[in-house]
């Protein structure tokens, strides 16, 4: 056997998401590419702002000794000031240079963080519906991931979570805004988590850590504002991504910031330095590190995802489907009509539309729209929703 | 306790390199920057060709869609073609786009590669003295390292390494130009190498690869050839960055390649690509994809490392330190005067200059001396180097 047993397994496992991409592949091919409605995939299409393009030719130009060398492990110190600075303003926290890790993305972030603190064995509990690289990011550090429902409207469970911690547990992953569900988690109900887990924490002897994933932070309508985990619980590790906020995830630029009022903060930053560098990342991309810096607080023109999430919400309540309003994110996630994930996103593919089974997010019975797509994949879809949806009702 | 057991272990074995750099900080405070002659670290301070700058500056003014947008995770296919191209044409195999996959770094190619094949408990085998994270990389996916030391001139020592691979041997790591020492491993050990796993990988009845990890091919000198694995060895997982042979690296951009002709080739590279993307590097940073794409054989000037090589050999051979000449890198691996790496190091500090020992690189009784330092560095590095050799002679 030449690759390790486990990443056969991985392979197999995710075989039928390779088989989703390829059968797209055939359709764009067969009817053409402008008659394939591909909602399947979040890649965001808003261009990226016009500050990043000006950013990032001004810090080509700059002369200075190795600009493309070497820097802390940690990134750039006037960087992290940016982030530290620009976060604090945000989430009306005190953050330090000492506390901002840049990293390659939300995803290096997760890993760092995950890294940095688990032990064999552990477990980490996220809730469903979830992004499911979440599964191979437990396991890359040694432990696994325990999957808890959310309640209806996909706001978080705390009852649920707190019965599934036991002595295992190291972390939680919260996400939000939420992929697939765009949904905000509320201030509520992060104080309600918050509270919880300080008892939890106490009661089985072990600090549980936060891991919030927040790559969509900045993608939410009509002035929705993202409660702040590391405000509201000492033991958070946020991560974040430029990816969605400038449209720019093939550059794989991000930051994990530890709360600086954790246990052991100092060393548990210096930890995650480690960790970022020795899983491979060494730093995050030089360049790009800099020209995030010089953008704290510019982002991509949300109406443009809001006017698409409206759209679709409209087009599809009104033929009947039932889904959940999302407060943020590029994501919709509806009830697949008659229950059936599979069958639901085969009855929309004979319809020429891609979309994702809610199996594959952990939560069966629902699938995602992924709405970074143009207007017009949009519109041309509508008819083949409502026949699909007719067809399912059968 | 917050942090990891093992990262926490981790942390302390490190501690002596943090201390040796604070220490080295505090010594430029104390005495100016320019009276401590630092040769401690590997940080490329020859600047990147011209065409590298040039190659930047058109990359960045391209206009099309989706430009810093996700692409394949095993990075642009037109990359991939030109890195296919270049290396079939330097290293005589035959590579297509599928055998290549753009990194982040060689850092980054390394750990795939071994996430891609290792089982629990697997070990791999690299050669002392040996670069440091190897030991991390291995243990990053639930194995360990084995050294096996080199022989009295740094070449590779094939009956040792036969005699340490057992039934739990998965690969070997094999770093040639090498750091610490600057070797090049000749054609024929690497064609005896190749043939001793062949037929022990028929004994153990598994199929042990090279990781070929070559991020100096290309600081070569007096027109040295690196002897290429993927050629002699068809199991070998090849990774390389343009870190050092363009001066760049904080971009995190290199490529692992995967033996066209190894058993499963196509499922191993199937396994490398999912493995780039959940370890969290989802895929190579895309702008730096694209400006190495144009890049396939452009590089720094050896030259001006060549000429600092020679400056510090002929120096510390006058003064009667043992060293090879080396063919490559931009290190020297000279014994310690007096058999004890640390204390030489303890007394060529008190000299404020600046190396690493041996130790830190499984070889106790040599230092490393990183030559990518400006010239007066280097001359005004030579009375330390004196009074320290005679000081140790006593």
């Amino acid at each position: 056997m030449a690759i390790a047993d486990k990443i056969v397994g991985m392979m197999e496992r995710s075989s039928w998401i390779r088989k989703m991409f390829e059968n797209g592949a055939k359709l764009k091919q067969q009817h053409g590419a402008d008659k394939v409605f591909d909602f399947s995939i979040g890649n965001p299409n808003v261009p990226p702002p016009k500050e990043f393009f000006d950013a990032l030719e001004e810090t080509v130009k700059l002369e200075e000794p190795n600009k493309h060398g070497y820097m802390p492990n940690a990134g750039y110190p006037a960087v992290r000031k940016e982030v530290a600075d620009y976060v604090s303003r945000e989430q009306g926290v005190e953050l330090g240079v000492e506390h901002v890790i840049m990293t390659a993305g939300a995803g290096g972030a997760v890993n760092v963080a995950l890294k940095t603190i688990m032990n064999p064995g552990d477990t980490v509990i996220t809730s469903t519906p979830f992004f499911v690289e979440y599964q191979f990011y437990a396991d890359n550090h040694g432990g696994s991931l325990k999957l808890v429902p959310t309640k209806e409207d996909f706001d978080l469970d705390v009852a649920a979570i707190e019965a599934a911690i036991d002595a295992t547990t190291c972390a939680l992953i919260i996400n939000s805004p939420n992929n697939p569900t765009g949904r905000v988690y509320p201030e509520s109900t992060v104080r309600d988590l918050a509270a919880m887990l300080e008892e939890k924490s106490r009661e089985i002897g072990r600090t549980i850590y936060i891991v919030s994933d927040e790559p969509y932070r900045k993608i939410v309508y009509e002035g929705v504002k993202v409660p702040s985990l590391l405000k509201n619980y000492k033991h958070t590790m946020a991560s974040a991504s430029y990816s969605k906020e400038l449209s720019i995830p093939g550059e794989r630029i991000g930051w994990l910031i530890i709360g600086p009022e954790a246990d052991d903060a100092e060393n548990l930053a210096a930890g995650a330095v480690l960790c970022n560098r020795i899983i491979g990342f060494v730093n995050a991309p030089a360049l790009m590190q800099r020209v995030v810096g010089r953008l704290q607080g510019k982002q991509v023109d949300v109406e443009i995802y809001k006017r698409k999430r409206d759209a679709l919400y409209e087009g599809l309540t009104k033929i009947g489907y039932e889904l959940y309003k999302p407060e943020g994110t590029f994501y919709l996630f509806p009830k697949a009509p008659g229950g059936n994930d599979i069958r639901a996103v085969e009855a929309l593919t004979d319809e020429l539309v891609l979309t994702v089974p809610g199996k594959g997010f952990g939560s069966p019975g629902y699938f995602r729209i992924s709405y970074c797509v143009e207007d017009r994949v949009i519109e041309g879809s509508m008819g083949g929703f409502e026949r699909a949806f007719k067809k399912l009702q059968e």
